[in-house]
């Protein structure tokens, strides 16, 4: 089985996070979404919450599993059989930032790929970060983020 | 009236930023100096003394006008009835990191342009975090100041 | 009165030229499309078809002149009285090429100012060469180039 | 079946290529090197002769198959029932004419998605160009090409 | 004599920065690895310890000094009698922050130049937050750190 | 004795050549011009004009002898007894290619240095090319080239 790990904050899931899920889960037989728990990064939505969101997101995609992860990307992949990690890349994107980690991925672990697909032009803007600056200073964040997780979305940055 | 806003932290105002509003108030009719007041982000110069800089450093230019805003810059730009929002672009420039904040705006808003212009190259190595930290290792700072403010400025980065 | 120019080869002139030709006929009083003439250069449509296609995409616009030349851009800006050059920057741009163009003309003559705009992000793939390259080989080119001259930008591309 | 097609000049294949091809071949069941061929621009070894390379240099991958296309990638892709477009990006790579690229074939067809994978490091300088220029002007092409064709390309380079 | 600067936080020394220090050490008569110790910026590892680690990474190398510094790089270079500061450009580099610093250093002072050497593409996804990020993770830096300092680093970062 | 070779077409050296040349001279005991004379591609000075703008340009600089050569540089280099390559930076430079450039020549000769100098930032944005389509379309040349050339370089543009 071709199990493919798609890493990432998600704090919280955007759309531009969605379409790489979505269009991933067409190509690989099972796409489990590995939200990075880094102690010494403090999240805006905590474990759960982020849990929360993107299971509603996703909610019709059926090969999807979500679990996080502590320590090393690569010993998790190990662990989960993946043998594909999939990285967005945004036109407007830390390009550089992707090159150094699959380099580093690969010499702990060339049996790993990592593989990039090109986020779709129309989120090549946006950002977990943007989302919840935009939303804290009152703008509106409908597009930006999956509609059915818009509420909640605004609940916790409205409080 | 055609109102532009150049927003910025200004803290302080550089040779750079001082070009930029020159040009401007060249092409519009009245340039507002948007003074970005971020509760999260520690200021080195409190925004008395930013204002105070920017008015020293400015005194020549007629239509100008300074002012300062919490929140998006878009809803400032709406209550200035200001259509342009000015950016400074370096050659060594954040350049996606304003590609992104344009199309988010764009969004938001999509009457209220934003237009760019190129730093002159002779500051085109000139930012306002650079001038602090060469100040208070104790490096000169003329020619990257406008001289009318230099000394205020460096009475501050020694105290 | 506030004169602008935006210049380009235009060969064909796409939906992002058109969506910068109308963003800037906003902002300024009159927008002159100015089409350069490159003896060195051969262009796959005549400079009276290119003309032709970019009145019937624009014929909307009513503070709109299109006219050629051959010589320095400045020299032309000059002639036609126009303060401002106008650059659109795409995600995916030569934006080095555009700065060198601009602190080239800065140079030549200083108070001629460019100004660019962002193409609007679902336009940033976009190019006349694209166009070409797409249409030539068989490929459909609505959404990338005014549905009023689609047809004959076809007819040229597929003799 | 997941059939992913790597398309290409291959003018001539690189070591890079092989990498690229390698490592394609272990994430998809099938893959096509597609051979572009460009009446308009010369290559410098002929198709029978890019074909005949690559296989050589091919000769231990099984699910491997070598084709060759005029028209539109996004045609042949389809032909070839491929859901898959593999493209490597070196470090030193042409980042923003590859999303120019994927964005377009996008807008061409939804349904096949490009994916990217970062050329291993060590050959992150390497292009077919390069190779050419280095033989020709009489340098070692020796760890750039695939040891099993390395003789056949200096032959035809030293001709 | 031609003495040159290679100036940086080394927390810790990474095969990246040797690389770097034996070329230079071969162009120049005389290398001064010069430590950052910027007071505002917590390291990892104490400035005895880090000058330790370059000590015994570096002890094959006669024609080195280490020598430690606040303030500007420019005074400490006027120190020294250096004429040359020494920076690595890695293929994956913040080019543009050491084009900046560079400008303002030949602000500063014109008579001392700035030279750039491209780290080894073997080493160019390496940096020392990838090594303490790595190892504190639990992943094996071999290979990224000088052998002879592999323990004692490791020791550290594994407390 | 440490012999640098400064590569270049130079056709015609620019103000940017002039400043990279005046600082190697002072950093290494002997700089060598070495014009690349490439078959293929035509250059708009002859070699002989080349040499002699250059023999102008540079005549107050003692340690300089002007060479030109077809073949590999690192050949050249190597037949110079030069130990080190320099290239100059621009901002706004095709930095990747130089990337490629200096790491194939790695490869090549691993004894043999690139070291790169970043061009004075008022010369980043200037090209032999720029001052060639400048010059050609009846622009001022001044302060682009040397002034002991300018009128050498105007009566052939101008022919």
């Amino acid at each position: 089985m071709n199990i493919c790990i798609y890493p990432g904050s998600f704090d919280p899931i955007t759309n531009g996070h969605l379409d790489i899920i979505k269009r991933s889960s067409q190509l690989f037989d099972k796409v489990i979404v590995g939200i990075i728990q880094n102690p010494n990064k403090n999240s805006f939505f905590t474990l759960e919450e982020r849990i929360d969101l993107i299971k509603k997101a996703t909610n019709s995609i059926s090969n999807i599993e979500i679990d996080n992860f502590t320590g090393l990307l690569i010993d998790f992949a190990k662990k989960k059989n993946a043998r594909v990690i999939i990285r967005g890349l945004r036109a407007i994107s830390d390009f550089e930032y992707e090159f150094q980690m699959a380099s580093m991925n690969h010499k702990l672990d060339p049996k790993i790929e990592t593989v990039f697909m090109m986020t779709n032009i129309k989120y090549s803007y946006l950002s977990s970060s943007m989302v919840k600056e935009v939303g804290l200073l009152g703008g509106c964040i409908k597009d930006l983020v999956p509609e059915i997780i818009n509420d909640d979305i605004n609940r916790k940055l409205r409080k």
